[in-house]
């Protein structure tokens, strides 16, 4: 269940349908879920790949306005370089387990070329984004179970649907607190001067110990006795989506407020977290191919009230994705037995 | 050739004794090269791996500090998020091209969980740096002929002699000024106030338009139709290692000028064009297990000469390590019949 | 009173014994407060400025690394190109409204001079280092009231007590969610593995609105009908000191949470924030004059649980100095007899 | 005379009509110059102030689309952090020696705010930017003889004449490669697919030994016993305007190359030098009051031929401007009786 169908209600802005990152128009989800035991001495492959797509067309041909920031770098997400110096996004956004970075990412290359035969021939080559969180506990991640295969299929899986959430595809193995974690998303509208936007955020939440968590604030007990002690620092990766108009560096400031949404829930940005948030917005499609040398974009003055309301939504968006990520996941049973309990809301 | 064989000098510090990379006491660099017809429609493999040891130990086990500088970033180059949080570098820094990082980011990954059978059960993940070029005027890029035992094999192969130079490893597809470009080394050695330190570079060189290189400069006339016309911008990845006691923060300081050598054999930093810099310094080895909380640093103090001539070092060893690249690469066949010549001096 | 006194406490780690910015040994604070009208047109200084002196000795001749961090840039903070090049502080820190920068740094400068006769003759020149906040609902800030000699005497009333705060120095014109802010401090004492540092913060609050506080979770119910809506966004500055033994890229990262302390109080980093951390850690003084070419400094492991402690005392210290800012302001009039409560504990 | 008088072309773009910054339609330049005995000991204002006026309107209610970029930071520029952030220069930006910030920065304040009312009444503030350099060696910086008013008859100086170049202004006092240096400029057409831009550069040149000035390439003779060796490093502010319809973003990409003009005359980026660029383009004014919410702006697209074009004008304008630095500057006496010589051409 979200968090929000057990009384807790994140902020003030009115979500969107779905409450789900899949408000924003054209943007898919999808899974693939790895669960089955790899040898049977205790190696477990308890992880999976989760693809979201800004739209339904072809990512290279028509890419999307991006930006993204790191939070704390100790991380391997790639493709970063690049969206950094253009400000755009041209594939899928791909999460998974640290070791499946690879794998994923060769997948994600072999669709993207076999869906684009004009790269590397007559045109330059292309930027693949992959994040992730660390899921050893649960996850034989040595193994790398991944495989590219995989990051096809969850590419293939997306839809515009409500995404499942929890120990769902690359949250299958992530740990929250010290509880199960994983996927979760939510949605924000923010409406002001006769605009209406959509703000969308999901998130991998595999970070914290459990007596960082704030549950009060959301008057909810926890016990910790049956919370997990992690042996490393843990992640979080956040993916947030817009409809509103905005240049990568007005993106840039939306997303920086993830950190806020975060912060409230507990989270110190610990030492060993891969804390990241990757932002795009559907607002304006760039072709790769034109002839036009100057475009016109539409894009948000920074001063009045909207800005600050899709900061608020960019907080509030995240702040209960990662609830959802815990209320949405069920207890898991991984790698040489180790079991992760559900929190108990 | 070496260009100072041909009688060209940069600079006036003194050069190392191998005027290579592997100047730098403990560095060690290996290639595996790529080479054969991939079926009788044209396709080729003309591609490989050049492998970046900073010293001989376990990488894993004994870090070194380590600094990140994106001076372009059209790239594909992974791994600099964790570089820039932490400072260090925990395993072999890899090129290669543009889609084989995800197979040679695997290789690597397999090889460094072979040495090191505690990560992902016992300690955390390790992070993987490789740096790309892309290749594809002359490779099948879209094959993806490089594999991870490729990088495997590189990481093997890798000496302390002298490194091979030209159309070898990661650069055996590259071009340079529209001549046959790829892998270049060069070395400084600095003595300031009783003090001697080592400066080496090594480039990955796949950058400019023949009209662009300064020739004149270096008293060598340039025949502009022999030269290559790429169809896309290219990049060049630069690794300065040296000897000498700096922190993170100030290798970055040093490494940023090796933009300066870059910008005078004629680059303007293009806009397609991937031009990152990856530093590390062997003075201190980091030890991934110790009980000890405060740590000891040896580091420069920056007012002295001797930071300006560290500077001075980066920079003409960068600029000379891109005319060894050009100088010692041999004509070279390709792609669909591609031919780009060398540069004739 | 502080908050602690009644009865509020933030976070877990123990406080020092003046809970306060001046626990870090060496650490001093002056204030100088205008408070005067201007003319009888209802222009009023009502205004001030704040040293903070890393230590007692001559902040020149004896640097203090240190570390910038800016979370939202609509501010006029002067002197951070240099702090975040050279990762030193040389001058006080000094804090006034926006338009008192220019004054602050001429008085800093001459005094700076008076002190250092070689400078700008013998060696360099000097940094100065100022944040400031917009107090233009109740300060005339147009009319400039803060002098050159405000910044002298400020320095010259630095002292190790406990600092005062509230609508002090350059707090004394600042609104914080609508109430009166200005100078808050506090501080925690971290222990782990035997080794003891103390963290402290002293914060310029100048922003929020009146909905946005998050007094719930401190138990405080609010009325917001005596809050007073500024016509523009406000900022935030925040100090942090340590004596942990520090590099400026750690010192960076420690900061960097202070930012969690203040989103934990209610901000959404708002679009018209200056929100800027600046910090310094004691652990070293690093000498302008020396022949020493090689320097030797101890720094913190990254990896141990002492480094995520030093990031929660960070973020407790800022988040109880927000608060001690509006529970010891006291309610204040200004410019054109606009006044502002206290916030009703 | 501009060094293309003395036959020296720097790159293959054409050149403006003023080869100036002023040839960007709209930018005005105005210099105050200091040269006078303060006392009979020695003690002499050899200093100044220079304006540069992005348009002749109202620069607080008209902004213009910016960008700032520290290639070194050993510097005390002011008013970079905003910049940063928004994107946006709103008032003159002003040149001076290093102890004279603060009182341009107030004067150009008092300039401001007599221009605009609002501001700090029913506006919020307004952000000051002023680079400068260190002219110590001839003048006596300790002195401060640069006051407010100076900076306001620098701006009310400003015109669109071709700007005077070489020991004027902030240049007075300034010292490039052991000879006198100080203002200078240039600019470049960029003609491409039917669209017409212009660049130009204007430097305050302070950097550099003798020996470092690779004359050479300009087949030009140097005397090294007549240049001046300065007791510490030096630095350069760059400042490039332009028409071309740019983004924040795409300009910073511009005014990044601004240092590969720099690194061809000799510099190496020394590690006491601040140096700087600052970049503005006049092709969108951006209103300060306005209802609007979404803002259309054209911007070019960066794949074609003409930002790489772009690039290659703000590298060829600055390597010029820093010559013309170099030619127009007089042979200067000033504090103690130093002297520093012109560069014989």
């Amino acid at each position: 269940m979200k968090v929000r169908e057990l009384g807790i209600k994140i902020g003030k802005l009115p979500v969107g349908r779905k409450n789900c990152i899949t408000d924003v128009e054209g943007v898919r989800v999808g899974h693939v879920t790895l669960d089955f035991s790899i040898d049977d001495k205790g190696e477990y492959a308890c992880t999976g790949v989760t693809a979201i797509l800004p739209h339904g067309g072809n990512l290279f041909k028509e890419k999307v306005t991006a930006a993204s920031y790191v939070i704390n770098g100790f991380g391997k997400t790639t493709g970063l370089v690049q969206v950094n110096e253009l400000g755009v996004i041209e594939s899928p956004i791909m999460l998974t387990n640290t070791f499946g970075v690879p794998n994923v990412t060769q997948g994600t290359l072999e669709y993207m070329l076999e869906e684009n035969p004009e790269i590397g021939i007559s045109t330059g080559t292309i930027n693949i984004v992959v994040g992730e969180c660390n899921d050893s506990y649960l996850n034989s991640i040595r193994k790398c179970p991944v495989k590219p295969e995989h990051a096809i299929e969850a590419i293939r899986n997306a839809s515009q649907d409500t995404a499942e959430e929890g120990a769902v595809g690359a949250g299958k193995g992530m740990i929250c607190f010290g509880y199960k974690g994983g996927i979760g998303s939510s949605s924000r509208i923010v409406e002001n001067g006769g605009l209406t936007y959509t703000v969308g955020c999901l998130v991998l939440s595999n970070f914290g110990e459990s007596h960082e968590f704030r549950s009060e604030q959301y008057k909810v007990e926890k016990s910790q006795e049956n919370a997990t002690v992690k042996p490393t620092d843990g992640s979080i990766i956040m993916v947030l989506a817009t409809d509103a108009p905005l240049s990568s560096h007005q993106l840039l400031r939306v997303i920086k407020r993830c950190g806020i949404g975060l912060a409230r829930t507990g989270s110190h940005y610990s030492h060993g977290s891969g804390d990241i948030v990757i932002g795009f917005t559907t607002a304006h499609k760039i072709p790769h191919f034109t002839d036009n040398m100057v475009e016109s974009r539409n894009q948000l003055r920074e001063d009045h009230e909207v800005m600050n309301l899709l900061f608020t939504a960019a907080i509030e968006a995240t702040e209960e994705a990662i609830l959802n990520s815990l209320s949405q996941a069920v207890t898991t049973t991984g790698r040489n037995g180790h079991v992760v309990h559900a929190f108990k809301w």
